[in-house]
């Protein structure tokens, strides 16, 4: 399996404002890589705050191209079942835990593939394997803050790719590219591995050193 | 008066963790470039939150250089009376607002030159504007996030340049390049005027474009 993470932040490292409203990050330019790059993929992952704050539709712009499948890291089965990622344009996985209520969990069955991995928290690399092994073995996630930090905490991470928007966010409140309780003692030590310059931003790309 | 902002922030916006302590995010290249530019400078500018956290020293590497000035940004004069940029290394300026503690400002009145400005918080044109009268015109502000915002929201700033280094330090509550309470409706827009590598990691800059 391989895990890419690709995300658009601002200067300073913010994902959207404090109010959760979507910023205009990247470009055009950057749009199409995006696009290239899921359609590359066997899955585009998120996390469900990104479902409820944004309400995603994670397909190709082309509708005729084969679509990836769409998976959200759901602990509590939260996604909203008129949810754009739920719909029929492709395949979608919900990654809950065992604390997800049952109600919900009914609920979603018939709109989504469930993987039920972990007692509070969707154990990340149980669900991944399950994703696996149903043939799912490139995945890229598209954030937010909290499943990027997750997946850097578990170690499965392959691939860090941020678009850095020439404009500036602010807020001690507002989702950064990796939130969740941070690390404190050691920090995961990166490689850069390609500066581009794209639109009017720059997009790095790190691989994480063992 | 030209104000350049500089700051080394991980891969995903923080300056820090969220326990405030230091990360090594730059190496010997970019400490020797940060020299050169406080060398440069008229003064250093610093928020006091950064003083309380680090007790930075603000000066050239070489002591017989002529140094900069220091600049707190220090709304209620909290600077400790030890505080590292209260020796006297170089000359320092203590910007507080009209609701600092007479006994805080007439402990520190030996120590520094106070600069009072604003009610509550120190208002930074007006602050700025009496730094210039003193001849201070080319001002070098290396953080931290709170005084950045704050800069940003005054329209203050120059140039923005940012050194990302090569780790992840993750964290919702870590300080980040901008915190503050973050812009929501408009946000200013940047341009990108250089992309640079530099010890593993990568220099941007960028201009505000009115």
């Amino acid at each position: 399996m391989r895990v890419v993470v690709n995300a658009a932040m601002s200067a300073d490292g913010k994902l959207s404002s404090r109010r959760r409203t979507q910023v205009a990050i990247s470009g055009p330019a950057d749009f199409e890589r995006v696009d290239r790059l899921r359609s590359a993929s066997d899955a585009v992952v998120v996390g469900v705050g990104t479902v409820l704050a944004d309400d995603p539709h994670l397909t190709l712009d082309d509708p005729s191209e084969p679509q990836p499948a769409r998976v959200v890291a759901d602990s509590r089965a939260r996604t909203p079942l008129d949810a754009r990622v739920l719909d029929d344009a492709a395949p979608t996985y919900l990654l809950v835990s065992e604390a997800a209520p049952a109600d919900r969990l009914a609920a979603l069955r018939d709109r989504a593939t469930l993987v039920v991995a972990g007692a509070e928290r969707v154990d990340l690399p149980a669900a991944f394997e399950a994703l696996a092994a149903d043939g799912l073995d490139r995945l890229m996630v598209e954030g937010g803050g909290e499943l990027i930090f997750s997946l850097f905490e578990d170690g499965l991470v392959d691939e860090l790719s941020v678009y850095v928007g020439s404009t500036l966010v602010g807020g001690r409140d507002a989702p950064t590219l990796a939130d969740g309780d941070g690390f404190v003692e050691s920090f995961p030590k990166l490689e850069l591995t390609s500066v581009e310059r794209i639109d009017d931003g720059v997009l790095l790309r790190w691989e994480p050193v063992d």
